[in-house]
């Protein structure tokens, strides 16, 4: 059996190569081989859907519009540098390789997970902007009003939206399985990505419930930070990069320590910008978090941290609808706790700690340079 | 390489058999052996969400209890048919060929997409109940009332179902990929499987959006019937079958011509159901389709050929919670169209025209005269 053609059947007539397909040779070039890789998916799926009816391919084309503009492609980077690193390669001998291109693929069908996540994640926290931009279901809801439809627009919005995410779940799926990888290394990262997919849900799911039974303990966001966003943002992403290279155990693991801390370390910085952000660099309005209620390491610091009426007013404002002036005053108390100090220490702390582990894996010196650029990015960054 | 390993050894840990698992070797026994494939499926994943924590366990077992309970397995039987009768195999024959524990696992998988589709559904239709039971949103924010959480249980309920159907679609490929299928039936089965999620998530579209539209014609409806309801509950599930087996091109076109017809005979027989349906049987509150506005080729047909008042009041009263008295006289007004004569004569129509297809099709004699049984069961059932 010729392995190297077991998803090259499937594969062939789905890539009409509508954009001109990259391959990355440095850290740089990843976010465009990656949306050069997605836009090429979306090409080879138009026709089908298309044909079922001019509705569903205008659905299709807001997934393309909302998983191609304004992403960080960050999963895709870690995955790719997961392969690369284990390898033994530097990223101009990697984008050589006879499987650089199937791995691309691969690895991009992150994204589609990502717009699952994401598009679901807007839905729950009624959120109207997502990279300052419209989110799926507001779309879909401010197009029912234009045409004055039948119906509730923000039920239609909601409803339309919550098919567009399995979409693109389903198609995160298919691209993973048809991204042309030979059998072995295909199973091998198959278990990280199967995984990971019940870790993210999993994750959403308590995040959803401590808000919900208000339980604010640092404990408690921790475990959200671990599945929602480490286990899913680096540490699978590394895994299935390092699971396709067939590295060994002991690489693989240190990846995925390294993953741990960097992705909590990333989140951390989430709830600092949710704070804190410019709304201008984020996209999103100052104090969201605040007025979503979320039960974040940063929040459930100020709390156990702040004086009683700090701590009063900072429960009797979480979730409400608050004007600019008390988000100000709620910040203020949450710095006043020293909580987002002790957040930037426990960055920096992990920070240190993930590239300390980075040590014991069995990767090439670029790729070792490349992850702690990308670990300094994910927890310094402004948006 | 040993094709036969492919998926095996990550199967191997993952079915504990916690309870016996069955082969069917008639048609009645195909419900209760999917049953005990998605029994020990739901064991062989425990450990792994119930040590993420206490919630994320119990959210599992709901996705169990809703799963397991009250489903009439049609889509896996149809496979399985699918799979048996283009071996040429009686049914007992095929339960004693080597692949068919790993194919019954396999088409046992369509039962986690159904249990997606369903939820989702239930969310966007605002449905409190599914077979007689509370829907899984219901379930949610009953629970959030029970315990007097923060927030609005409403919201909380929809985003757990959200999630859980995420979860459900999510683990429909973990068990279609895992079935233990070696490389080459899998490639192929999985041809149909990838269409078959996309359709079915494109015929919700279409219907909701008809719905939203007002598009009260009897081809809109028929679109929708084609993708949402047909190609998912029939085509799909016998080309799955159909394609394990490596049927030969024209018997998989025999069997999905004859699964469109019948998958479309069927969605007729659920619009009737909706209408005119005994709740005692159904599960579900008696003239919930017209409370809910939905664009059947039924209403269609009752609108197309009522006089100008009764398809005033038709339109008035669809899509309003409507009184069961009102309920009653739109009843009515649809019989009185002639529209549910009609539709039981497009029932038999496509009946006859499937059962004709039928001989195209190149399957032993015994599948045969099953696919013949559960066209009857599909399409004369009272639930």
């Amino acid at each position: 059996m010729n392995q190297a053609v077991y998803f090259g059947p499937l594969l062939a007539p789905r890539y009409p190569g509508q954009v001109t397909q990259s391959i990355p040779s440095s850290l740089a070039e990843i976010p465009a081989a990656v949306e050069s890789a997605l836009d090429n998916y979306f090409a080879s799926r138009h026709d089908a859907i298309a044909g079922i009816s001019p509705v569903t391919e205008q659905v299709a084309l807001v997934l393309k519009d909302f998983t191609l503009n304004g992403g960080k492609r960050i999963r895709p980077t870690f995955a790719w540098l997961g392969w690369a690193g284990t390898k033994g390669l530097t990223l101009k001998d990697a984008a050589a390789q006879p499987e650089a291109l199937s791995v691309l693929r691969t690895v991009s069908s992150l994204e589609f997970l990502q717009a699952c996540a994401l598009i679901h994640d807007d839905i729950i926290d009624s959120s109207d902007t997502r990279r300052g931009q419209p989110t799926v279901h507001r779309r879909f809801s401010v197009a029912h009003a234009e045409r004055s439809w039948l119906g509730h627009g923000e039920t239609y919005g909601r409803s339309v939206a919550i098919l567009v995410g399995d979409l693109a779940l389903s198609w995160a799926d298919d691209m993973f399985m048809e991204g042309g990888l030979s059998p072995a290394p295909l199973q091998r990262a198959w278990e990280a990505w199967r995984e990971m997919r019940t870790e993210v849900v999993c994750g959403q799911i308590l995040d959803i419930t401590a808000e919900a039974q208000g339980d604010s303990s640092v404990m408690s966001a921790q475990r959200v930070n671990r599945y929602k966003t480490a286990a899913y943002t680096v540490e699978r992403p590394l895994h299935i990069g390092a699971a396709i290279a067939g590295a060994d155990p002991s690489t693989i693991a240190a990846l995925r320590a390294f993953g741990r801390a960097i992705g909590v370390a990333f989140q951390l910085r989430d709830d600092q910008l949710g704070v804190f952000g410019d709304p201008e660099v984020t996209g999103k309005p100052s104090g969201d978090d605040l007025r979503e209620g979320k039960r974040t390491v940063l929040v459930a610091l100020a709390l156990e941290h702040s004086d009683a009426r700090g701590r009063r007013e900072l429960e009797a404002g979480l979730g409400t609808p608050l004007a600019a002036d008390e988000v100000a005053r709620l910040r203020t108390i949450i710095e006043e706790s020293g909580a987002s100090k002790r957040v930037e220490e426990r960055i920096d702390a992990l920070t240190a700690e993930a590239l300390e582990l980075l040590k014991d894996a069995h990767i090439s010196e670029e790729v070792a340079q490349s992850l702690e650029r990308m670990a300094l990015i994910s927890t310094q960054r402004r948006k």
